[in-house]
């Protein structure tokens, strides 16, 4: 299991008027989460897609526990449940500053080959750098 | 059940540049579809509201089966699978111009006394509205 | 001068916590308006990309004179103010339902050739379409 | 006057299918530049607004002088130009990691009393914090 940490402020373009974090603006927090992630580990997913491997989202699940309010500054927890192999799994734990639990979700995101368009593995270096964790 | 559609155009603002629509924008067709449906049964969430009832998210759950494109005319197929109680569950089902499924995805939401912040019972109007169709 | 009207309604995922229709997010409505101005000329922006048009934006001007609220029909009225050469102006009108202006704006977007990524004039046609606009 | 840079990095919710940052993603940048000098000086706009003073934006210019590209660390230099009175201007300039200057922009925002919705003066405290900036 890999865990890694990061943070977000919520900004007003974030905020609804009910005066909670817009639903729908929590997948750019799911995004940030990942992406830091696999910078943490090494790789930068601005370089997968310059070597022709894409992730889209395959699915999506979330739990809107309480609401994030403006300006709060979020943590958001990023685990990779499994290794990866054609598919990656993440889940995000969204947390306030007093540590609470605001949001809970999970992506499957799919390795595709962006020449042929179709399913591939995911790269052997990516695998090779998540693998101290789930030994 | 009650079965309601309307149309939306992706727009570049919704895209992101793998030539997708963004897997977070779906959110907003999702809110597009269940406000319409509620509307063709005669009430408007802004009234709602005005009336001091709020109906946040509680959860999502959305598979993307193919990418929507820039400049299609979607329709989004909003379903209220049973009568509403405290909770109000919805599915969405988006489809392309070729009538290819895109997005499936279902929604909670819960009913709040904006006054009390406490979660209350469905307006027995709305709920009366939805019943013929659960005949 | 060529002048069309197309309708946007306010979502939920355009408010903010002021119960305003966020400043950033009319960019949206000006695009809408713009696209919708060439549909009903005759052109679509998809189609101008497909043959290695592009039209980014290079500038914008923008007067929020009274806020857009939740669920409003607004009216977008563009306007080409004048024929195009290598870059085209649109103008901006945003009405609510009382016919209230609640913004005015201003874009200059620039042709641009995407094979080599310099300016270039703006398609033969569609000058040809918005000349007896003009004349 | 007043200098303020903060740092923002570029998202795949940005990003259009041109590969550019969005034109109306650009409002957030500015938000984010204009809250943390705010920040910087001693000053949240979260309190400002639970002490009922709201600071609607009333005008915006931008020019984009060349695209932000996703995963881009971008910096934004926040400026205010003049001590505010009734209004404030911030002037953006956001550069990309070559430190070149891809945007360039121009707010004017509005005091505002949440109690009576009438503009009003800056609040004493924060002139007071900026006016040696502009000895």
């Amino acid at each position: 299991m890999f865990v890694h940490s990061t943070h977000y402020r919520v900004c007003y373009a974030d905020t609804d008027q009910m005066q909670y974090m817009y639903y729908g603006n929590y997948a750019r927090l799911y995004e940030i989460g990942r992406v830091e992630a696999m910078r943490y580990l090494g790789f930068s997913y601005r370089d997968f897609e310059e070597n022709g491997i894409l992730m889209p989202v395959m699915d999506l699940q979330s739990k809107y526990l309480a609401p994030a309010r403006y300006d709060e500054l979020l943590s958001i927890r990023t685990t990779v449940l499994e290794l990866p192999a054609a598919r990656i799994k993440f889940k995000y734990e969204v947390f306030n500053e007093k540590e609470e639990l605001l949001n809970e979700a999970f992506t499957t995101l799919v390795f595709v080959n962006a020449a042929t368009n179709r399913p591939m593995r995911a790269p052997a270096d990516f695998v090779a750098a998540l693998a101290p964790h789930f030994a």
